[in-house]
């Protein structure tokens, strides 16, 4: 399948079947996925936790007000961004590109000072809103791949965000939880796999100038 | 290509070949893409502008400081936000689920209360920043429908947003602009290309727990 085809056959999914795994080749693609999709400069002001263990998604699940993806899927995606995003991680990246594509770090001057003004002149929460903006590119990656690939997929937002930041310890890591992809199969109990897409006709949605 | 290798074919292309345009198929192509990504509770709340029309663009240039994508590219698909989303824009959408999926709209009514709940709750900055988060989903779908076909694409945050607004009109259509994908083909004398992509190790972005 391609996206377009992978996107029709797609729904959100609420019941996986929860012996169906993905295998290792299907997790390592969704990552190779998310990790290959482009952010802001480049930054990837995220990290992405891949969820299995089952106590610590019955946890979840009950900060996400019961819903059964949670447990019964067959992995997590938790896309979580940076809380502080400063000239440290700014030289981290500046010196990952200069490794990668073999120059001395004096020639990212110029960049560095681009980066760490563009970054200093937001607010946190302005930084907070472009940092999630960017994993939610990542996330129209991971939605478009599994698609592709025929793994069903449900985007969420609806949890207590600070709830899973405890049940994580992201706070200590200097993260906070954005969004998530949960990926398996679907139940064939599932009706709302039954349901036609809701779209808005693309004469509505697009318009040509 | 699937997206995996479309993506690590693609790069940050700033200069087009302005003499290469996009097919109609691969336009519909694109649009479909957008248009089948999920976004929150179905709603779509934005609408993406694909701007051909040279003055404009030469225009719109000027407010994103002389980039060259914005003239060279094949089309700009440009994703703009509802500046408001109350009840009226529920019930549009209400109507299409139920017209769509042949059920009577009655049967929408606690939907309806949570929906307009859930909408009502935002501040109009919360409101916005969560619509824009959409589009960004939906910039992510373009980006990987794009890598998937070899269509080069620059997504773009870095433009004058006021600029933008007024040169299209878009405060009189209740919309604003969020982010830019910039599609075509690349031009061989585009440098960026030949660039190795920097992504962090695989072991740094994503954790398995």
């Amino acid at each position: 399948m391609n996206i377009v085809e992978g996107l029709k056959w797609r729904y959100a999914t609420k019941r996986f079947d929860s012996n169906k795994k993905l295998t290792k080749d299907q997790l390592e693609y969704l990552k190779d996925a998310v990790n290959y999709i482009p952010s802001s400069f480049g930054l990837q002001p995220y990290k992405v936790f891949v969820i299995e263990n089952p106590e610590i998604r019955a946890k979840l699940q009950e900060a996400a007000w019961g819903q059964p993806q949670l447990t019964e899927a067959s992995q997590i995606f938790l896309f979580a961004n940076f809380t502080q995003y400063g000239p440290d991680k700014v030289e981290q990246f500046l010196k990952l590109g200069a490794e990668i594509n073999n120059y001395p770090l004096e020639n990212s001057a110029g960049y560095r000072d681009l980066l760490n003004g563009t970054i200093s002149s937001l607010t946190p929460e302005q930084l907070s809103n472009w940092n999630a903006k960017q994993a939610y590119i990542a996330l129209g990656a991971l939605v478009s791949a599994a698609a592709e690939q025929q793994i069903d997929i449900c985007p969420m937002e609806g949890f207590d965000k600070a709830k899973f930041d405890e049940i994580l310890g992201l706070k200590e890591q200097g993260l906070t939880s954005v969004c998530i992809g949960a990926v398996g199969s679907r139940s064939p109990e599932d009706k709302n796999q039954f349901l036609k897409k809701v779209r808005k006709p693309k004469s509505e949605l697009f318009e040509t100038i």
